[in-house]
């Protein structure tokens, strides 16, 4: 029987709508923001609450294309879609937008929902070459900017104090993600990997930050008692498959269905709301300037929208080792180009490097793939 | 009858081939690069001929889709098709290649060039927000960098002197082409647009940029001195296109070639091998630090991958009254994010601010779609 904590995952979005629609009648200000490059700590020291709300459904895609082109990747034109119709709750109660230049599909489409005035939206400059000073210097000043910003826009002052207390929470709550994710280290593995996505997606609308790490470890704990007593998810002959690639959410999570129905298990996912950030910690006492620690730590998210993305790489080798990874699959949202040619890497060090299985798929929101998408992965399950 | 100068470009591609061949055998390299936002003044400075690379024929592309993604733009394929099939001479003879990351299918395609080993393979550093000081300082450094990186590569010094000689060539680089361009000014038009794209593509290889200046000042006189005389392209009743949009070249001027096949005429070019960049000059006196000039000039290159980019829109109000302009055709090739979004705000400035009649077109470098291409053209002409 699946773990009881999970339960407290399921309505977590409704939740805390609720509650943040209760926190803004207080004067609480929601911020949202569409990618893990943005600091929220420094939203969180504002005195506001920070809300993801990259889109991962389908649903506002059409209305999306009367103003994108149709081969954008259908997480820029979800995340638009949602905002022009105003079907997102958490879009339409943010009072303040942020955007970052990360692809050049989200970087020009946050021109157009800056045009459509619907919501005052900043866009932060983020740098392509991730290991360069002067890609540190840019993005330390494009923070400082930021907390300026924020401070002159909802009349508040961001202490380095209170700056650290929010690096603080923010690092209890990559820890009790990454504590959830490494449970499956376990040999067999212990939390199903739609069961993982499910949480790290819900856990990134939670509103009190304190009490989401207490879900995160309240389930982690139920989940290691239930271990010792011989819970198991699958058994020592299930496939464990590595996922990475493009962001996955509830809504785009058909690939993760398929290969879990399929009869494989997605033990680790290295995605944004995977293992991508949950390793990175900020040592508050490196520095004394907590703005510094935090450009540090931003720009070492190991995206493919970094030139070159070296980290990625050593992340999934690394991941591939401590997950005893059976084999890969690669996923790519239609036309999201950094993450396709990237794979020509990924692919390279998968096969290539460490002689192990790899799939890559390249597939949007849409169900209309669905069979053929079963039919290649039930195949790659097969030849492992 | 043609200007008979316009002779001289038509083989300037393979004289300039030998010429560069030649210079190599005493000593002289020659530098690769794929982009207007290079700063061709600082390798001239170090001694070497710069020549674009930037792929305009679909010939390479297949061999490209091994390696790269197919939904990514030919531009990009045909460029990277060209360097690892080695069937572009200008890329063999090439001792080093520069990069630039611009958008995000080059900076990722630059990588995988890296990884095959063939040349070595530098890559600049772009800022994606032009109007930041952070992004010119940024830049500045990055200019410093390539500067840096050629001394100790060709074992040569870069002076302040040399690189303001070099900026003075390429200024009356810049003031010959747009010589060229602004003939088309006048009303019947003097140039066709295949001529001027082929012009301003050929100039393009010049080994010796003196010499080019003076091939496209001959040209100039010589269309002056016939137009004196009557000669005219077109007459009155031709309808004057503007097109702009993604780069184009010889191999991929199929839009040009069907507009003005239509009976209309292409009378002026706002992409990058146009008019984009022919009005950039750099005040010499306005700077000690040569560098500092370039950076702030190269900043403006008002291309779709600077977000927000406003001075194309400025740009393009500007030609579209100073060239009397008929109606704007917008050229994207396919999965060209930045240009292929940014046609929303070409859409809203031509079709509702100005009232012009507006085409996108979204193609690429393939001829399968000419046929509905001409139908979609000769009914736009048609309707203006």
């Amino acid at each position: 029987m699946k773990p009881a904590s999970l339960e407290n995952f399921k309505n977590l979005r409704e939740e805390n709508m609720v509650a943040m629609r209760a926190a803004q009648e207080k004067g609480i200000k929601v911020i949202g923001f569409y990618c893990t490059y943005c600091p929220r700590e420094i939203i969180m020291t504002a005195g506001a609450i920070p809300v993801g709300l990259c889109g991962t459904r389908e649903t506002p895609i059409a209305a999306a294309e009367r103003d994108l082109p149709r081969n954008l990747c259908p997480l820029v034109k979800s995340s638009y879609g949602f905002a022009i119709t105003e079907q997102c709750p958490f879009f339409l109660i943010s009072d303040l937008i942020i955007g970052e230049t990360t692809c050049d599909g989200k970087k020009k489409m946050f021109e157009l929902l800056q045009d459509k005035g619907m919501k005052p939206v900043y866009v932060m400059h983020l740098p392509q070459v991730p290991d360069q000073s002067a890609s540190h210097r840019l993005w330390y000043e494009e923070l400082q900017r930021l907390k300026e910003y924020l401070e002159m826009t909802l009349s508040v002052e961001i202490t380095d104090d209170a700056l650290r207390e929010a690096m603080q929470v923010i690092n209890e709550e990559s820890k009790a993600l990454q504590r959830l994710f490494d449970l499956n280290k376990a040999k067999p593995a212990l939390i199903s990997g739609v069961d993982l996505m499910n949480v790290s997606f819900q856990i990134g609308f939670q509103a009190d930050r304190r009490s989401g790490i207490d879900l995160l470890n309240s389930l982690a704990d139920e989940i290691e008692e239930k271990a010792r007593e011989g819970y198991t998810v699958g058994d020592l002959s299930t496939l464990r498959i590595l996922l990475t690639g493009t962001p996955v959410g509830v809504g785009s999570e058909k690939v993760i269905t398929l290969v879990e129905e399929c009869g494989g298990l997605v033990v680790a996912m290295e995605n944004c709301g995977g293992y991508k950030t949950v390793e990175l910690r900020t040592d508050i006492d490196a520095h004394p300037d907590p703005l510094y620690l935090l450009a540090e730590k931003y720009m070492k998210i190991p995206c493919s929208v970094m030139t070159p993305n070296h980290r990625r790489l050593e992340l999934l080798k690394r991941m591939i080792h401590d997950f005893q990874i059976d084999g890969v699959i690669d996923l790519t949202w239609q036309a999201c180009h950094t993450y396709n040619i990237e794979s020509y890497f990924v692919s390279k060090l998968v096969k290539d490097e460490l002689g192990l299985p790899f799939l890559h798929l390249e597939t949007d929101y849409s169900q209309s793939d669905l069979e053929t998408l079963r039919v290649r992965i039930e195949a790659f399950l097969e030849m492992i």
